[in-house]
């Protein structure tokens, strides 16, 4: 029996890894797989990070950011603070396979979506409105910070062609800046994935996931024969400390990774849930959580399904 | 005496140097360096690919991207598909005095620019307009492929404290679909830099750069020891081939690097100047002309003063 795998981060992914592993399962296409798995997440109005009932940005509109790579010919495709379309990631895919202007922004982005018949939709929900609205009141009265939430989804899949594809979806930090980028659409940050070795991706604080680059750090470590839970915890980890070492301060940072044997590892220095279907081992959810030692570096990372 | 160094890319950018070479020498920081030395590019009209006199997008706008990196805190900025302002890489250097929303596109960086009191300016020149429009007759008439010229200036420099900066700013492939986005405002594929290490900056096709993270990967390289030129040299070979091998094509790539000693070097797969300025060498123009083996690999680089 032939090899295949999905692996998503957080827990909301359930759904669309489902409907992933199904693809897999019935000999699909790993690119269909991650393509539809996030569409299902982003189509979800309950998930407050992506898609459609994703948090507005300061002004209270939903700007989304999409990725999509193949792992055969490097091809990738990105849409950041695009709004009012119903799927950037496929809008993201249709962009990879184009050699020029892969990645659009903002308005450029809306007009391609428009010019190839994406479908158009107000993407808040009177739930996220209401969100925002709570949020504004608590930043002024309590003199709080604007920026919380920032739960990327990512999926990571193997097929039986033993090809593999990432992609990545996210409506951003909540109260970002109008046109704030993180690191999901950011090749190398947010994802990367490569047939010959596997790929990775990434969820939390994207300002601090960029400065270390570490979709692409992690499968470096697993070009050098690193497994995947191995290269991912490690990258994490050492990246974690250069950040408190230079800046004082870590953001949440979490990475999913897959090798092309199907093998899964993830790396994060906060509580982070992720979902894992492959042909050994059914769909399951897990929750990991960092022990932390008493210098702030990580003990170990317990993984208990959920 | 302390060493100091900076390289640029293209011989565009020997005014700027000049600048920056000034204020290295009178024991100035290494980011007024970089982002000084970049102003100048950015603010002469006969440079066609980086700031006022750029090259517009397939709509006639000028639509730009520019970076900032400090190798000491890995602090960060950029923006990226910005119009009407006179100086993207100023903007992206106060962007990375944030911890949040450090990367800005479109009409949200034109936002921030504005609240943050920067110079206004039609960044599109007669002979930019003229440009264009001539080159919409021979798409036209020829059936030319549109896209044409991605020469970014980018800037690594060291300072006599030994900390490291690198900047980045561009115009973008002539021609682009609006709101593109090249590898230039990327962190790791158009730049990085690290003050344990060394910096790296790319120029070429931003949509192959991306797809290898080569600025990260040319800094990963001196991390493991191995000399700037080789580092550049090698990343550049290495993925060209993976390029080749994969898509059958790759595009132009051209790479600077500098480490924590002032040691600098190049790598490319096309004819490439570029300007270095050192404490040991006053400030020289060269060009860079790769050999090609049969099989279209690299025989060798020819480094000559211009």
């Amino acid at each position: 029996m032939n090899k295949w795998g999905i692996i998503a981060t957080w827990k909301m992914a359930v759904d669309g890894v489902a409907i992933g592993a199904d693809i897999l399962k019935n000999k699909g296409k790993c690119q269909d797989a991650v393509e539809k798995a996030i569409m299902e997440v982003e189509n979800d109005p309950l998930y407050t990070s992506v898609g459609y009932g994703g948090l507005p940005n300061e002004n209270c509109e939903v700007e989304l950011d999409a990725a999509f790579m193949d792992g055969k010919t490097l091809s990738m495709g990105a849409v950041a603070g695009i709004k009012d379309y119903k799927n950037p990631v496929s809008i993201a895919r249709k962009l990879s396979e184009d050699r020029f202007n892969i990645f659009l922004v903002g308005d450029g982005a809306e007009a391609y979506a428009h010019k190839n018949g994406f479908i158009r939709q107000n993407m808040l929900t009177e739930r996220a409105k209401k969100t925002w609205e709570t949020r504004m009141d608590e930043i002024t009265q309590k003199n709080l910070s604007p920026y919380d939430g920032h739960d990327t989804v990512c999926m990571i899949s193997l097929d039986s062609e033993k090809d593999m594809a990432v992609a990545t979806s996210t409506s951003g930090l909540f109260m970002k800046k109008r046109g704030r980028v993180g690191d999901s659409p950011i090749p190398g940050s947010g994802f990367y994935v490569d047939n010959e070795v596997g790929g990775a991706a990434a969820t939390g604080l994207g300002e601090d996931i960029m400065k270390g680059c570490l979709s692409y750090e992690t499968v470096q470590r697993m070009r050098n024969g690193v497994s995947p839970m191995k290269a991912a915890q490690s990258a994490v980890e050492d990246f974690s400390e250069q950040l408190r070492k230079r800046r004082g301060v870590a953001g949440a940072i979490s990475i999913v990774a897959m090798n092309n044997k199907g093998e899964w590892g993830i790396g994060t220095n906060v509580e982070f849930s992720f979902v894992v279907s492959t042909d050994e081992k059914e769909l399951k959810s897990y929750l990991a959580t960092p022990i932390f030692n008493e210098d702030k570096t990580i003990k170990e990372i317990k993984i208990e399904e959920m």
